[in-house]
C-alpha cells in the first residue's frame, strides 16, 4: 500500500478578527492508502479566499472550517489513487481538498472534474473556479445588467470586482470600481473594463464616486459593505438593487458591530438588497463556465493572478488578502506547470 | 361667487421625532370660488396615518408635508363646485386635500372618483385606501405569499397589519403578528387571523417568537424595522424576503440612528430586503379595490376603525399613533354619515 508524506497548514483557533499567521500550525502527516468510495488528489494549486475569513470565525456562517484540521480551502489537484467509480488516476478534479499536499476524499468533497485541455488546471480554482463563477452568476441572475445603466463594484480589483467589472462592460453598463490604492485604479481602468475607479482612502472619495455617477447608481456589485456602503447607497437610484457577495470592509463579526440603519433609505427608494452564496448557486456553473471559457477564447477577459510557491505560504498569502497588497487572484502553487 | 369659511389646521413647525400637538396650529381662512381646471372638494374624512410624521421631518423621503400649509393629508369629500371636466358638483373624491374643511384642488390632487354605492365613502382612506392597497399589493405582488410558509407582520394589528395578516391567513400561510400590548395580541388572534401574536413589549418575547414560527420565517411585512426587526430577521429562514413598508420602531431619523449591522446576515441567508412605497404601485390599485370590495362583500374582512369628530382632533390623532393607544385604522370625521 502506497505511503503519502503529507505536509498540511492546520487551523489552529479561530478568530472573529483579521487572519493572523499564528492562527496556522504547520503538521507533518503520512497518508496511508486510499479507502473505499475514496481517491486521493495530489494538490496542484490551493485557492486563497477572502471567504476564509468568515469560515474561521465563530460567527453564524454558511461554512465552517474545524480547528485541527487543515485549512479549509478549495484546490485543483490530480488524482493518484482512485477507490471511487468514475474517477481514475491521472484525471485532475477541483474541490474542498484543504491546505494540504494530498487529500483523500470522497464525492461529497469533490466539486467537478477539471478538463486540462479546455484550460490551465489552475483557471478550476480562478477565473474559473468560484470567482469567475460568482461574477458572472451575480451580473446574470441576479443584477440582471441591462445597458445603460450605471453599475458599482466594490472591492474592484480583487479576483472576483476585475471580473464583474468587464461582465457588466460588457453588458452596455456605465461601470465604476472602489479600490483602495492609486495603482488599482490605474489597474481597474486600463486592464478591468472600468469607466472609473475611485480611491476609497482618498479624502473626498465619495464626491468622487458622484461625479462618477452622474445619473447615480442602478446597481451595485458588493463586497464591501460596511462604512464603504453605508457612504456609496447614499447614491442608489430608486429600484435600486445592492447584492451582498461579501462583507470585506468589516473586520469583525462578533460581536455583530453597529452602522447607520438603512431601513429608511430602503423603503424610500424602494432599494432591493440580497445576499449572495455562491454554494447555493451550483445548477448555474455549468453555463458559467462554458460562458467564461468562450470569453477567455476570444481574449473578452482579463485577470491578473498573484501566484506564490509552497504550502508555507498559505497563511501569509491570506494574512495579505485583507492588507490590500494583492490584485487579482490568490493562488498557491504545490507542483505543475 | 360663493364663499367657504375654511378652518385648516396647519403645519406649524417640522419635526424630526414624534409629532407633538405644538407641531400644528388652527388657522381661520375663506375660500373665494373655484378657479378654472379645479374644484371645491368639502372634506368628509382626513386620514391619518404613520407616514404622515415623515412627510413632517427634514430628512430624505418621497414626500414631504409644507410648513404653514394645511397638514398634508388624504381625505375623502364631496365636490362642491368644478370647473374640472369630467368631475361634477356631488361626486364624491378621494386624494390630497389636506387637514382643512375645504380642499381647492386640480387633477394631480385627486387620486379618484369614489363610488358610494359601493362601500361607505370613508373606506376610501381605510380599507379601500392606502392601507388595504399597501397590505394587498404587497402581499400579492412583492411577498408572493405561498401556502405553508410562515409570514410575520410587524405592526400586526394597525391599519395596514391588521389586514395584512387575514390576507396571508386566507393564502395559506402560518401567520404571526408583532403587537404592543396583551389587549392587541388578543385583538389579532381573534379577529384578524393571526394563528398567535407576540407582545414585543414582554420580556422573553423573542423566544416566544421563536416557538411560534416554529419553521421559521419566510416572509416578513415590516411595519416596524428598528430594534424589534433586529432581532426578528434572526429568525428568518434562507431565501427569506422582508419587505420594508415603514420604520415605526425607529422614533426619528436625522440624525441616521445605529444599529446592529445586517449585511452578514442578510449574506450569508440570502435574505431579500426590498422597501416598498404605495405611491410607486399606482397601476396596480384598481385590481387591488376590485379584490378587497369582492372581500368585504362575501364578509372576509375585518377591521376596525377608530373615527374621531372635528378637525381639532387632528394632532392628538397622529400624536396616539406613535404611542400605540390605537387600534385599526384613525379617521377624523368632518362631515357625512
Amino acid at each position: 500500500m502506497a505511503q503519502y508524506p503529507n505536509k498540511q497548514i492546520i487551523l489552529a483557533a479561530r478568530t472573529d478578527g483579521l487572519p493572523r499567521a499564528d492562527h496556522f500550525a504547520t503538521r507533518s502527516a503520512v497518508l496511508k492508502g486510499c479507502d473505499s468510495g475514496m481517491v486521493i488528489v495530489r494538490n496542484h494549486y490551493l485557492s486563497v479566499d477572502p471567504a476564509q475569513k468568515g469560515w474561521m470565525s465563530t460567527a453564524v456562517n454558511y461554512a465552517s472550517a474545524t480547528v485541527g484540521e487543515p485549512m479549509k480551502a478549495l484546490a485543483v489537484g490530480e488524482i493518484v489513487e482512485s477507490r471511487l467509480e468514475d474517477f481514475r488516476v491521472g484525471e485532475f478534479v477541483t474541490g474542498w481538498f484543504g491546505w494540504q499536499d494530498y487529500a483523500h476524499v470522497g464525492l461529497d468533497s469533490i466539486q467537478r472534474k477539471v478538463d486540462p485541455m479546455l484550460a490551465p488546471i489552475r483557471y478550476a480554482v480562478s477565473i474559473l473556479g468560484l470567482n469567475g463563477l460568482t461574477a458572472w452568476i451575480v451580473i446574470q441572475d441576479l443584477l440582471q445588467l441591462q445597458p445603460g445603466q450605471t453599475c458599482l463594484v466594490s472591492t474592484a480589483a480583487g479576483a472576483v470586482g476585475s471580473i464583474a467589472g468587464q461582465l457588466a462592460r460588457q453588458r452596455g453598463c456605465h461601470v465604476i470600481g472602489l479600490t483602495g490604492s492609486d495603482e488599482k485604479v490605474a489597474i481597474c481602468e486600463r486592464e478591468f473594463g472600468y469607466h472609473a475607479a475611485i480611491n476609497y482612502k482618498e479624502e473626498g472619495w465619495l464626491q468622487a464616486l458622484q461625479r462618477a455617477c452622474p445619473q447615480g447608481v442602478d446597481r451595485y456589485f458588493d463586497m464591501a459593505g460596511g462604512w464603504i456602503s453605508d457612504a456609496a447607497i447614499q447614491l442608489m437610484n430608486q429600484q435600486g438593487f445592492h447584492v451582498q457577495v461579501g462583507t470585506a470592509a468589516v473586520a469583525a463579526w462578533d460581536p455583530v458591530p453597529s452602522g447607520p440603519r438603512r431601513e429608511r433609505i430602503i423603503l424610500v427608494k424602494e432599494l432591493t438588497q440580497k445576499g449572495f452564496v455562491i454554494f447555493n448557486h451550483v445548477s448555474r456553473f455549468d453555463e458559467a463556465i462554458r460562458e467564461l471559457v468562450q470569453l477567455l477564447d476570444s481574449e473578452g477577459l482579463c485577470f491578473r493572478e498573484d501566484i506564490r510557491d509552497g504550502l508555507g505560504a498559505g497563511p501569509q498569502a491570506l494574512v495579505d488578502l485583507y492588507s490590500g497588497a494583492n490584485t487579482g487572484k490568490t493562488l498557491i502553487r504545490l507542483a505543475g506547470e
